[in-house]
């Protein structure tokens, strides 16, 4: 179940980087810069959505490190304009196309600390379902939140992306 | 890892009745009727607070009538304040109370359809991973991010809620 997270995950960045190329020629369209997208925000006391971008990249990057044992590769948080961003995703994109199943043995099991907590920590599944993925799912959102709110036409599909249909006779055949 | 994300799915339903609380506090503060919030929106063409309560908890319904077999109770969409959006999260809350690990078993292998789907169909696993979980954490941020818009002191520990951290010893102690 962690690598087919993680490939949703890669399929939710995807859709990321569409609806960033949405919020481009939206700006186009109306002829203004689109790098002022990076800079808005739902709220003055909350992330601009540059910050939500590298956030939700962050949370996956770190998920990856901690369940598999592999130290995180650091990146500088400088990006201002949308292709700066979308290069940004792809490079996790990129992470996690190179991620295997095997890379995730025993990731349930794995102690999750951080310098912060003091010598606390969780179990790897803990930190997986109660930190990484709502973690990742809030920033995604809140960044489609921003792009909505500000007139770019993206929709419940352009979030969700394709699914796994499986055609009628399959399931007859049995599985 | 099932029966633990509706855990967590639980534990994020109880933050959301919070949200709700501080909702209807700033409501009063401010001497504005808190009933106005199931009606507010982020952009004129996507569902208002009401609507996204209402689907967050509808998605978990549905995912633990997919995944143990029992068919979900219909409830209608009628709500209008927001003391009957929470009355609506803690009927969800109370489902998810009598779950089981037992009434998942199977549920990765389960054949998931919908009438629309014309016959195609999507395994419990990826019925879970591809739709029931990120349906249900974007409509969960998007109450969270419609809430925030309009001036209710929400804030990230407040999305989280509490983490399952282990003391030092349990660690070196072995797990």
């Amino acid at each position: 179940m962690y690598i087919n997270t993680f490939a949703q995950f890669k399929k939710q960045l995807g859709q990321l980087d569409k609806w960033l190329v949405t919020a481009s020629e939206y700006a186009k369209s109306r002829n203004f810069d689109p790098n002022v997208f990076p800079t808005l925000r739902l709220a003055p006391d909350q992330f601009p959505l540059v910050r939500q971008v590298q956030i939700a990249c962050d949370t996956v990057k770190l998920a990856v490190a901690y369940l598999t044992g592999k130290p995180a590769q650091a990146q500088e948080d400088n990006e201002t304009t949308v292709e700066q961003l979308q290069a940004r995703v792809r490079s996790i994109i990129a992470l996690l196309e190179g991620l295997t199943a095997s890379d995730l043995e025993g990731a349930a099991s794995r102690v999750v600390s951080q310098p912060r907590w003091k010598g606390e920590w969780m179990t790897g599944e803990d930190y997986f379902i109660q930190h990484a993925v709502p973690n990742f799912y809030f920033h995604l959102t809140t960044t489609y939140a921003i792009l909505r709110h500000n007139g770019v036409a993206v929709g419940k599909r352009d979030y969700l992306g394709a699914q796994t249909k499986r055609p009628p006779a399959a399931q007859s055949a049995g599985n």
